[in-house]
């Protein structure tokens, strides 16, 4: 894409209300637009990201024989009465205008609306299990959004269901979700902290958590620096100092971002719809903006943002600076599929560098009077540059 | 895919609620599922046909300079206040427990959001013109929600908005789209009416519909039998039998299921959220269940859907019948990258033949003791079947 072309400029300040690294930095670079408190517009940038970020989900949710389907925001009440989270304060209400009393909730989560819908597809064991995930938008009334894309009022959640004849079964595929979760975070750039914590408004028994491990998380979690054994603070009865439960290892504390989520269900649901069998349930989210700000809060320097290829909007930021053009080079990479941003605006070469280093997509390839017929490579994770042939760049890049 | 992991199964019989062709046929086909009056989930076949529609329309967005974002549902009041569009009696309100005014609407369109958005990056006529498009869900709180999918009260709308620095260049853009659109439509396998219609609460000016003709479609047309002119009758003032103003052609009544609409909206927007250059604008939706449920329409016959390639789950529908077994094909087919639903369930051949039809792909495909090393094949548009080689059947595939 040419740069001249991109609607969204860059910013020298952040909003004055941001205060978490990655809204100060994703608002300066255009990728994101908060209209409202924790409601954010995503724009050109933010939304290739998030559909980087969707695209490696699917993937290995398809590998865990995950089925997509798509759920509605708007839950009817008779859905919350079954197991009486109407009342959760987390959820916002709805009615139509003139109406005196609100019938429907914007979902936060899903169990109810997907435990029916299999409740008429789910005959006998021979049904199951069945595993099936949406990537769709939540709601919760957050009283305090802060954190930027952390915690947010409305969000893009992939959330995911399943169903087991028996615990084992269950249990089996809580392992496999594990793995297929660790997958998703690492290709996305992020590691993370398989953390035991609480049920919250979905269930009784402990759940598990995979926490990022970063000074402005919004959890305590208390970590074995041996074998990596965590439990968020809020159920833990560990001591910084003490030693682990499991390794015999020191137990320290630490702030973590919590990016995904795993919970046993049991029969709750299952027994709230009448689904025959009485399946074993297990639900597990990944919020996609919340990957998108915790790669940003890991990965960026004071000049930027240092995007993990995996989920950068373009591979490569191709600069013209001075009087030459690097079109044909733009054209060379279009025609082979590489994702370039082409900076061809006519401003000075300081702005246009300033923006890459803001911008962070992981290549810089500058055309200028002083490359010739070469291309000054520089990566955004890397200090040195270097010139390199054309066809070494192509070889660089990943697909669009 | 193979059908024996399909979480869903076909019905003999449509909910007894569901009166229209589109929601009977999808819903006994398990391609959604209805979860309240005019709201329904997307089923795993269902949500491959609308991921396909989307490509379609992200492809025609992109060849018109259209730039893709996201935009929250949640939308404060302070933007409807600003159009004076706060009561428009269509916006279901939203608002957090134990709070007593609602302050959010849930976006049944959004021109107050993006123009606001657009007031920050258009600093000058160079920033124009400006095209900006999202895939995201509306709402609208229909009294009667009816014919099936056709009119829904959460629905996934395409919205593109556009701004231009004059008159001329809006209305060079809106034939643009208007070409564009015939083109989604008619790659989506419909035949749309250009149709003149009112402004309802965007714009005060006539706008342009684009009408599927359809004996169950909600509107009622006048519309020319040789030169095609169309007039929406809500703001007609021709009559049946009565000549064109455009040819001298005959009029006719016809009823019509609108798939897409246009609309210019001059500078109300860019005037109320003080847009530098007081940009001309136009919005332009089309609504995706709407398309799909008006292929279903236009494409089906007594035993079930037939639907256009272009927009069908999968491209061939493979059936072992008998004790002869087709994962051969069916692995041959998938390494190539063809889209194949494989009915390798244990039920009995007519069974198959049935869901076959009422599923409505376009290629059927027919493994048997009687086919030996071929394959029958027949198209579901049409009713004689032949023998064929597999290369040939790959050959006919669109690509998954």
């Amino acid at each position: 894409m040419r740069q001249s072309e991109l609607f969204t400029k860059t910013r020298r300040e952040a909003p004055a209300d941001e205060v978490s690294v990655n809204a100060r930095l994703l608002s300066r670079a255009g990728f994101v637009y908060k209209n409202s408190a924790g409601i954010y517009s995503y724009l050109p940038l933010g939304w290739r990201v998030i559909q980087k970020i969707a695209a490696i989900i699917r993937e290995e949710m398809n590998a865990i024989a995950g089925q997509e389907i798509f759920m509605p925001a708007l839950v009817e009440k008779k859905y919350l009465d079954a197991t009486g989270r109407w009342d959760v304060p987390i959820g916002f209400r709805v009615q139509g205008l003139g109406v005196r009393e609100a019938s429907f909730v914007l979902g936060w989560t899903h169990e109810e609306i997907i435990t029916e819908i299999a409740s008429h597809y789910i005959q006998s064991e021979k049904d199951l299990p069945l595993a099936v995930y949406q990537i769709q938008t939540k709601f919760r009334n957050e009283p305090r959004a802060k954190s930027g894309l952390l915690r947010t009022r409305e969000f893009i959640m992939k959330d995911l269901y399943s169903f087991h004849a028996d615990q084992k079964d269950f249990e089996d595929y809580y392992q496999k979700v594990r793995r297929a979760y660790e997958k998703v975070f690492e290709r996305c750039g992020l590691k993370t902290v398989y953390t035991v914590a609480g049920g919250g408004a979905f269930t009784v028994t402990n759940t598990h958590e995979f926490q990022v491990i970063s000074p402005v998380g919004e959890d305590t979690i208390l970590i074995c620096d041996k074998c990596q054994y965590a439990e968020n603070a809020e159920i833990s009865k560990l001591k910084a100092g003490s030693s682990c439960p499991q390794c015999r290892g020191k137990i320290k504390k630490e702030s973590a971002i919590e990016v995904g989520n795993i919970f046993p269900l049991g029969t709750k649901y299952s027994d709230a719809f009448k689904v025959k069998n009485r399946p074993i349930m297990g639900s597990y989210g990944i919020g996609l903006g919340r990957v998108m700000a915790a790669a940003v809060e890991v990965h960026h320097d004071d000049q930027g943002i240092i995007w993990p290829s995996s989920i950068a909007p373009f591979a490569i930021h191709l600069l013209e600076l001075g009087k030459v053009s690097a079109k044909k080079v733009y054209q060379d990479l279009q025609k082979r599929g590489v994702a370039v941003l082409y900076d061809d605006r006519p401003v000075s070469a300081g702005e246009k560098l300033m923006d890459a280093d803001l911008l962070g997509l992981p290549v810089r390839a500058i055309v200028s009077e002083k490359t010739g017929e070469k291309v000054e490579l520089k990566k955004r994770s890397e200090a040195k540059a270097e010139l390199v042939n054309l066809s070494y760049l192509r070889t660089l890049s990943s697909k669009s």
